[in-house]
């Protein structure tokens, strides 16, 4: 490649030639000098141009910097281009204390010149136009913490032996019979759906001994929800472990998972986090409350909001409540509540001989859920009548159920979705902020 | 969770009281004394058991003892469960040295009795059973190799600033116009098409000023291909980077990776192989040899191979005809075959201005093709002659073709299939060996 600068390397680099590349943000055309605003992945810089405007009574001008000069008037925003000039460092430039005198100038691609929406244009348009959406310096951030975040994740689990799964996302039942699958035709005359989580094959890992397991890919629900929680497709974050006690066990893998990831991300992102988005990264204290199910509706009601729904389940105003409860009483931010009736769970999950409820938890964080954790049921005798009880066909779950019939260790895992993680710690309203490209029942575009 | 020792620990750790969990490889259920092979995640551990059989004659048997042993002789394969008892270090135990003498057993859950199938079962059969399957430890190192293989491939990229992302397997029309899509209905009046590649949305990033991304994650092909070497679903390794020169940057960064991949796996699991698979991991000499395709055919030739394709392309054979004269004149399991003919290109490869090939590459591992990769034509005009000229609709590509028009850098990538890589690399000759759980035209299950 050829010898490009970074931008944030300028700052350090002695004053003399240098080359960089990026694309123009802003152009100030002035009648005597002429300054760029160019932004590449690390930053922005000033470049600076003399201007060489055509004068019919000068004679010889340098027909160089006349062209020089029109180019740059000429440059639209977005444009990409390579600059070679002169650097100096100048503590009088706001922007970095360096700025560069155009010597050449190489245009990569011009851009048209209307750009078609602004940084302040609104969410669905700018999902239209998401490639100039993610140019904005704080939305390009959100996939550098992203991709901290996630290896983070990753690294703890590799440092202590977790197996990374890749687990199909075609398969040839609606496993949990829940409605909101997609379904395709496959070679003609078989059905395929597509995986609304890897639940069924993170457990045929256990059953196969791989003790320790995660998986981060992409799931697909078919939910015609439009709420700024819900996508069509997203990314979980699964893992799942085999000989623990009790779902205390997933809770307290997870709780530390975060505790490092979020610990990465601070480190790494925490002053821009401060300064683009408002936000204070917090590591969170381990361990994180505790809460039954029926202890956080009582501390609901006690705060006068009475939860609409029958099931016993919270709703979205009753989980910010319980979470508020939690960070005026315990500083926390992270609420793991357990305990849920075995009418609000799936079939799979194991439940409590001597209570009736299920060894499960929601990991609510800033007022959101962000995950669902269990024990499962390992008991091939139980399982089946857990399924039965819930009304679904043993047929279609056969292969599944195959899994218990050979031998599988008591295990748990959990399943996060990755958008409402960097939706909360960034104090963003909607998960489509925080996704590549978001999809949901009306919007399968870009 | 319970005090659990790893097999693995077991020979360092000194004689004394111990807890192991696993499941149940072999029951050798002799008259005198009984042996358990039990296997974990992390290796295999004798136990042992003195028997103590009913005996009508003798008085005042132990039973606790006739109890656990009548427990042992039923013991199927499979079945999981955790014994504790007492480790001795016994120089005569062939399997590592080490043994428990079990002092109690609790079973987790039974296997049934009949194992359906073995170790030497047919491909189609185990699939069918792959969570016993993957039991074997063999097959279980598979996907450690996987995940360690993986985690330095993106260790690689995130020392170096690359952004990691998920773009999604929902989009809106054909992208490339091939057959080979899945089509789904899609909230009734729409169809949603399952990706084939990220292609079109890691070029996005690069209009995005992204700059570096890469990408692990499935990708879907409704091939109806049977060979060994095609999946309908399948792990896509996947990198773009922006200011390139030429198609040159992008496999000097992939050689570099796949040493630095390859070496992380030689290190943690290189003995293993080499025990388990007789495949010797060699960490590559850069750079891998570079043959233009025209030179690669006249190779074939010359080699007394005639290649029956018209295209101008390779075939298979003639794949391994190029690697096995690369590894005979330089050595190498790797060679970039460059300069293909844009009738056997995609659109969106850049040409040469002056031989009308495209920039691109394909890479050949020990005779097999890996990755393709190539520089992508970033300028607007040119990329809409091309896509015409193969008969796409500018329409269809209509999202694609913006990116292109508000500015985009000179950019390149590649593609590779994770399974390809890992069956060449361990010698199996088929990418089912090698994926957790296969998809093909018949293959949707378990």
């Amino acid at each position: 490649m050829s010898e490009r600068t970074l931008v944030s390397q300028l700052q350090s680099r002695e004053d003399g030639p240098v080359s960089v590349s990026g694309w123009v943000e802003t152009v100030r055309d002035q009648k005597k000098v002429q300054f760029v605003i160019l932004r590449d992945e690390t930053g922005a810089v000033q470049l600076v141009n003399p201007a060489t405007r055509p004068d019919p009574e000068a004679s010889g001008q340098d027909a160089d910097a006349l062209a020089l000069t029109a180019l740059i008037s000429e440059l639209s925003t977005g444009t990409f281009l390579t600059v070679t000039g002169d650097l100096k460092h100048d503590e009088r430039v706001k922007l970095g204390g360096v700025e560069i005198k155009i010597a050449s100038l190489d245009i990569a691609a011009s851009a048209l010149p209307e750009t078609p929406i602004a940084a302040d244009s609104g969410l669905d348009k700018r999902m239209d136009w998401r490639f100039i959406d993610l140019r904005q310096r704080r939305n390009a951030l959100i996939f550098r913490i992203s991709t901290t975040l996630e290896h983070a994740m990753r690294s703890y689990w590799i440092e202590r032996d977790y197996v990374e799964l890749h687990t199909p996302k075609l398969m040839d039942s609606p496993a949990e019979g829940n409605a909101e699958l997609f379904a395709l035709e496959y070679f003609g005359d078989q059905t395929a759906y597509l995986a609304q989580s890897p639940q069924h094959y993170k457990q045929m890992a256990q059953a196969a001994g791989f003790g320790k397991i995660f998986e981060i890919g992409d799931v697909f629900r078919a939910d015609p929800s439009f709420t700024s929680r819900h996508a069509t497709e997203f990314t979980s974050v699964d893992a799942e472990i085999s000989w623990i006690d009790s779902y205390e066990d997933v809770a307290a893998m997870q709780e530390e998972l975060i505790a490092t990831a979020f610990a990465a991300v601070k480190e790494k992102h925490g002053a821009e986090i401060e300064e683009l988005f408002g936000q204070t990264v917090e590591v969170p204290t381990l361990p994180f409350p505790r809460i039954p199910l029926a202890e956080a509706r009582e501390i609901v009601k006690a705060r006068g909001y009475e939860i609409p729904r029958t099931d016993g389940d919270l709703d979205p105003e009753g989980e910010r409540q319980v979470s508020a409860h939690v960070k005026e009483t315990y500083g926390s931010d992270f609420v793991f509540v357990t305990d849920y009736h075995p009418e609000i769970r799936p079939f799979y999950h194991m439940r409590n001989a001597e209570t009736g409820l299920t060894n499960s938890y929601d990991l609510l964080y800033r007022g959101t859920e962000i995950t669902t954790g269990a024990q499962r049921e390992h008991r091939i005798d139980v399982l089946e009548a857990q399924a039965l009880e819930k009304g679904l066909s043993l047929e279609g779950l056969a292969h599944y159920l195959d899994f218990f019939r050979y031998g599988v260790p008591p295990h748990g895992g959990f399943g996060m979705g990755l958008a409402r993680v960097l939706m909360l710690m960034l104090g963003q309203d909607s998960i489509r902020e925080v996704t590549f490209l978001f999809r949901g029942p009306t919007r399968l575009a870009p």
